[in-house]
């Protein structure tokens, strides 16, 4: 009896056409069957959302042996929501995000499309990674990371993962990695985030940018810390966002 | 020396001209100076999404003693960015989402825009609170939960949060409240998610919908299970989503 081949489900925030998304289908398909259902124009900044106001369309745009691709209108979560209901026969071993361009370490984990992706893998009860290379350029160089992308896709789908947890891997630009770190998500804030637009109207308009603040940036455990060394950094993130260290003392705090 | 009145800014996802954020100015104006940033269009399911692609303007709408009220093209998380660098003139002493029209408990706090508004203003170091009362209707009734309302803001305006944890408190549609309950985030998925919407042109069109499906309900602790009990539930949340039990186990696995 032949055992099925993996079913990997693949999305991103970056847009179906993206250099990223096609490079991981090249980098880990001969893994797996690969179904990938990824956003019709860039969707970046989406974290979780979901399309409520209109209805969300998708439809196939290249089968060959082994990858399907479909380009959906709506967010990355859709993408893989409508990919469970609407295409996939049977539930898929592993859900994939990215590969992002850009760097979504430390608190850009709130903010991400690639993590919003893992994420509903991840509540669906399906182990989920999302790989993001630290260079948001169009033309980035995927390629030195392909060995390591195929290595923890593969040590994933072998062991799995624990329930409601789910890998964020961020990937330097390094003339060549120190080594692969198990990290935590660095604490900060995005701050100085707008660049004024002006426009002839006189109203205001700002563009998004920013720059991050680390804070408690002696602790060595962390993500963006290991990533400035030039490691590739896999930090391990939970779905369940409850504090449970406080439910205690807030019940208190409510009588 | 008098001192200042505490400054709290506002925000939703359902949009500024939402009857849920009008009420929350009117069940607490009493406790500060209020400045509310809020979409100037229904923004539901945005989760901590920015705008990326399109610059984002505001224009004040209003503005009486002790209240502000500014429209804003962005998500909701934009608008707490926004009025923070474009607006204040100082830190708030609350960043308050809601109150939502709509149940923001177990899972559901991935995709709402209410907590994405509360993660926003905990990632700045300041505390935050999502309120959301379990009825989507436009012209649902949010009067009997005005006194709890006020009474949870007053105590946070006092008490603090600890650093790294914020407040998402929801709100059951009971005759009378049993009480309130610091609760624990369901476990759970949402599934059943797709409703076909028929277009001539014969491509295939959704709209989201769903039904929510709890994993492990024996579980008396969650908000869930509370607001089905009738209590009003607050669930403290964290933004450090490392799951910091698996990090070691991680690092041998990818060794």
């Amino acid at each position: 009896m032949r055992k099925e081949r993996p079913l990997i489900l693949i999305s991103n925030d970056d847009g179906v056409w993206a250099k990223g998304i096609n490079e991981l289908v090249r980098f880990i398909r001969h893994l797996g069957e690969i179904v990938v259902m990824a956003p019709d124009s860039p969707r970046s900044g989406s974290g979780c959302a979901l399309t409520v106001v209109s209805p969300v369309t998708y439809r196939m745009v290249k089968k060959e042996e082994g990858v399907t691709i479909y380009q959906c209108s709506g967010t990355p979560t859709d993408c893989v929501k409508l990919a469970l209901h609407t295409i996939l026969d049977r539930k898929p071993d592993l859900v994939i995000g990215g590969i992002n361009h850009g760097d979504n370490s430390a608190v850009n984990v709130h903010y991400s499309g690639t993590i919003g992706i893992v994420i509903e893998g991840c509540l669906r009860g399906i182990p989920s990674i999302g790989f993001s290379l630290c260079d948001h350029r169009a033309e980035t160089d995927f390629q030195p990371a392909a060995l390591f992308i195929a290595q923890i896709t593969e040590k994933v789908l072998t062991a799995g993962l624990p329930s409601g947890v789910c890998l964020n891997v961020n990937i330097p630009v390094v003339p060549a990695y120190k080594g692969i770190k198990a990290t935590t998500q660095a604490k900060g804030y995005w701050d100085c985030e707008w660049e004024p637009c002006p426009r002839s109207n006189g109203d205001p308009y700002f563009w998004l940018t920013g720059r991050f603040v680390e804070r408690e940036p002696d602790t060595d455990t962390t993500d963006y810390r290991a990533l400035q060394e030039g490691y590739i950094t896999v930090t391990p993130i939970t779905v369940d966002l409850t504090a449970y260290g406080f439910v205690e003392q807030l019940q208190k705090m409510l009588s």
